[in-house]
């Protein structure tokens, strides 16, 4: 695993952000612990080295991590492509096991390798080339990606038809194209807006503790020339009264049967302060979120964070020593605050009524 | 101006947070910029050590400004103490000077100022003794702090009407015992409770960009022994959600003849947060606060504060270079989301019409 430093971020615009890329021999990552600072890339050749990069959180999001594991999958195969398949089922399992252990929580990921493997094993049953197995699993990595990209841009051409020209619309943590093959899910309909010409102007949430928004999301949507202006979180509604955004939308991390969603500590309260302005409050996600088995979100666990990841910034204190700190870091939005749903498939908009 | 490094803050108690404190021959003030790391007193003992103290904001909060200025004053005074009444009075007229420039926007000074220049005049208008002038000039310093230590005592009192044993109670800001002479103004009913044993739980919000909520009002309510726990502003829906704070009580900075309420950045999203949730919020302040020229919030120009101030926190950078910020310093509550305000002299309720 190779660090390949370009530049520091400052003035550098890439347009179009991938955290995840399959190059020739390697797997290329932004390496999302640096940013904004600086741009760094990181190198993977193996499965060893991507499970290392995943480990140690160089790409985040399930849907780049997920990606990221198939290329490392794919380039294990690779480096055995003088091997009899036999020996190179025996690379793969092993490689497998790496690459799921290196965030075992993430469900995109597991789904990917599954689909990985199988590749191989249908293949090998019919008994192709090597060369030719090792080829059909660079294309099955490569269709992976591909299918996250149509699915985010679907979700943004839908967000598009709820925008207006010149409108503000505000956001909240990071739900990009960093955490995704491209484009994102709540941020896609801006880039597809920038890419048509039409004018957004995206507030961004700083989104405390960790500062997705003001680390990550401003980041990457100056990357690609879209305006967007950093707030803290409690000036959200300043920005609503004043006019200023006219839409909320944010991401998902778990939606329920009937709609409650669960995302990033602050969301409910920004659906709050939306409905008390009578501003339309948007959730963007891929179907895979949605799950049915959740009736509601009482049933929804909400993780409880360490203190200190409230306490201290970037290494200074800011808070006394020995004071206590609560920190969730998710809460659950009721549907009924919730003015549309917004999916790759489609809009689903209130009462919601999730089935399989 | 000397600087006196006790020890560091951690693990010491103070139990009575006084910013401003008159001894023998030097007023002696909490270097608040220092909190919550260290506790570090900074002693002033002329007008013009005084200002310079002022001016580099070792002290904060409009009162604690004032009080610190008339001691200043008192102190100038002393040290003239064998000169004749006329060469005193030349002395004073420099000190009030330069004290009112160290501040320049802070009516409070200036109030507590032309109090100290009136009692000079009055003593020096009956020919009463030199060392007695002064001796007077120290009795209505104390005087000034006497009184404010009472108003904001009313002020808790009052609140203490409001809260009930075991509640938990969410604030914003620092609108504490360091903002004043002691006890502060939506604090004092903390302080207060915990004088009579009333067992309260605070919320403190950090209080993003500049981070009061975690550094001061943390630090303060810690060293008396209250019940704090911080959390990130985004967090405040999910804390009135789960039932934790039961009512909000914040200061203010200027309350209009109809009740809007301008205060610190994110206290309009807690009022509406409250409303939304069915549990009372609070104004507490000092009747100066109240401003009958001013008739609704629509004429409380809203200062827009410099883009850093929540691009860089404690030097390091969280938001890429380059990228937009708007930082608005305030917000205005409208005066329907306020269930009471709260002053020294009495409890208000909707609907407010202050007059002269």
């Amino acid at each position: 695993m190779i660090e390949i430093r370009y530049h520091d971020a400052e003035g550098f615009f890439m347009h179009d952000v991938r955290p995840v890329e399959l190059r020739e021999a390697e797997v290329r990552m932004i390496d999302q612990r640096q940013l904004p600072e600086k741009l760094v890339y990181v190198d993977a050749k193996d499965a060893r080295e991507t499970a290392e990069a995943i480990r140690a959180m160089v790409v985040r999001g399930a849907p780049a991590i997920a990606l990221a594991g198939a290329f490392g999958f794919y380039l294990e195969a690779s480096r055995h492509i003088s091997e009899s398949a036999d020996k190179l089922e025996e690379v793969l399992v092993k490689a497998h096991a790496l690459l799921l252990a290196s965030r075992p929580t993430a469900v995109n990921l597991s789904f990917a390798l599954t689909r990985m493997m199988n590749t191989f094993h249908t293949l090998a049953l019919r008994e192709v080339r090597v060369d030719e197995i090792v080829r059909g699993l660079r294309a099955e990595a490569l269709a992976l990606q591909a299918e996250d990209e149509v699915a985010c841009r679907q979700i943004g051409e839908h967000l598009l038809t709820l925008y207006e020209e010149g409108m503000g619309v505000l956001t909240h943590c990071n739900t990009g194209g960093l955490a995704t093959s491209r484009y994102g899910t709540a941020l896609a309909g801006f880039y597809l807006a920038k890419e048509r010409g039409m004018a957004l102007r995206v507030y961004a949430d700083e989104t405390r503790p960790y500062l997705q928004g003001s680390r990550l999301t401003a980041w990457e949507l100056q990357q690609a020339g879209v305006d967007v202006t950093v707030i803290c979180d409690n000036m959200a509604a300043a920005v609503m009264a004043q006019g200023l955004a006219r839409a909320v939308v944010v991401g998902a991390d778990r939606i329920a049967a009937n709609g409650d969603t669960a995302n990033k500590i602050g969301t409910m309260g920004l659906a709050i302060l939306a409905r008390h302005f009578g501003i339309p409050f948007y959730v963007a996600a891929p179907v895979s979120t949605i799950d049915p088995r959740t009736p509601t979100g009482a049933e929804i666990p909400i993780e409880t964070r360490p203190e200190d990841e409230l306490t201290v910034i970037r290494g200074a204190r800011i808070a006394p020593v020995g004071v206590a700190a609560y920190n969730p870091a998710f809460d659950v939005t009721p549907s009924d605050l919730i003015t549309a749903i917004i999916t790759e498939i489609g809009i689903y908009r209130a009462p919601y009524a999730f089935s399989h």
